[in-house]
């Protein structure tokens, strides 16, 4: 699970303790105020893997590992650019991808503001919990305790509804994702290339790193696509840079 | 919603946001502490419905017209006296009861102990959230909660599968089930019959009455049955007075 930014360590709190009341481990969070995240970290009661969390300084290095990544917050007064999922048909989804051996992460935002536009770029899907349109906005360690609680109890029981089957070969036919630190570094090189192509005015560039890292999330791409994709895309590139050069050279 | 004895206001404050949250409104609080009853309402940003919940002395008052009553708790440190159902199976137990025209009610003990022995005699089933064994007690804000994220999603779910069906039809075969408080009546009647007819000696009595409360509501009595049975308990009782009173006339 990801925190980006919490401002209250009340709330964190509240996060570790749902996660360990439902048997969820890693938490990361991201840019935390140095006030909040060292209390709450010190707090009275504090769950252990509080003190086993890990700091980062962007939500790109929070998520390099995941394959799937599950953003969460109030759709009311924005146009999500991904995919919507209610809660409670999110758990297929889940254990899809645990079968396929990916990783999944689920995101939240702040309590003043949720998740900005830039965060919800790295995002495979968005996760809503339905609520009262009159009341739509949670606490945050209660929209916490809601996700993992789902997870928990429908994942579990999907598998044991899927335990006649075996596991072990639909794992082998499934083909593992890509994880989102290697899909940033496609984002990357694809970038780099369409700069050295001079695809776009510079004022234009931000907004195509924006629709970039959020198409490369809709293709759900392999690993094994994702490093065939690179693999062009560092070649076009090596291309382009000789051009450019050679053009000078004679210039 | 139930809140017995709670004693953080700022618990009741995000047990009402989850209610408004979820679409629920009638809150109840039993015995509150005076003090952190008036900081709750007093609150900044307090839901609407806390102005309006209401406060009774006992938790039979507060139940006295539901006909299903759910406790909720960790049962890891007690042997349940009634029927356990996991959170993630509750709903189509709380559909039928809709359905036949019932009133459910949602009871959650206080933050330090739960429910009592005494509060869990008034629930015809308890309901247990699947946590980890190594931590499995929760926030009560985030229990209320997750709870009634599970009935809010999966009952309307359930109520839109069902939507093909005549939902009308069904409710007239069902037969609508006693409310708590007329349960209560026939338990008085009852235990007043055993006493008249000298069933057990005075220090079995709190035992029988409390046995006599789970019996009678383990056996799902329709309000018609109910009144039949209190009918001949009063019968009951009037003979043995009368038979008792004809005994000491001529002694």
């Amino acid at each position: 699970m990801v925190l980006v930014s919490p401002r209250n360590p009340l709330n964190i709190g509240a996060a570790a303790r749902a996660m360990a009341n439902f048997g969820f481990r890693q938490l990361k969070v991201v840019a935390p105020f140095a006030a909040t995240w060292r209390d709450a970290r010190s707090a009275v009661g504090a769950p252990e893997l509080l003190a086993e969390a890990v700091e980062t300084a962007t939500l790109a290095e929070a998520l390099a590992d995941c394959t799937l990544v599950v953003g969460t917050g109030t759709l009311t007064y924005r146009k999500p650019e991904q995919p919507v999922v209610s809660l409670p048909l999110l758990a297929p989804l889940v254990s899809r991808e645990l079968e396929s051996g990916g990783r999944i992460a689920l995101v939240f935002g702040s309590e003043k503001h949720g998740l900005t536009r830039e965060d919800l770029s790295y995002c495979h899907v968005l996760v809503e919990i339905p609520t009262d349109p009159e009341q739509p906005s949670m606490n945050l360690g209660q929209a916490v305790a809601v996700c993992l609680y789902e997870l928990a109890a429908r994942v579990s029981l999907l598998e044991v509804l899927a335990g006649d089957k075996d596991l072990a070969e639909r794992s082998e036919s499934a083909e593992p994702a890509a994880a989102s630190g290697r899909l940033e570094l496609l984002a990357g090189v694809i970038e780099e290339t369409m700069n050295a192509a001079e695809y776009s005015p510079r004022a234009m560039q931000p907004a195509n790193r924006h629709d970039l890292r959020l198409m490369l999330r809709r293709m759900s791409l392999s690993a094994h696509d994702t490093r065939r994709i690179l693999g062009i895309f560092r070649r076009i590139l090596w291309r382009l840079k000789r051009t450019s050069d050679s053009d000078k050279e004679p210039g």
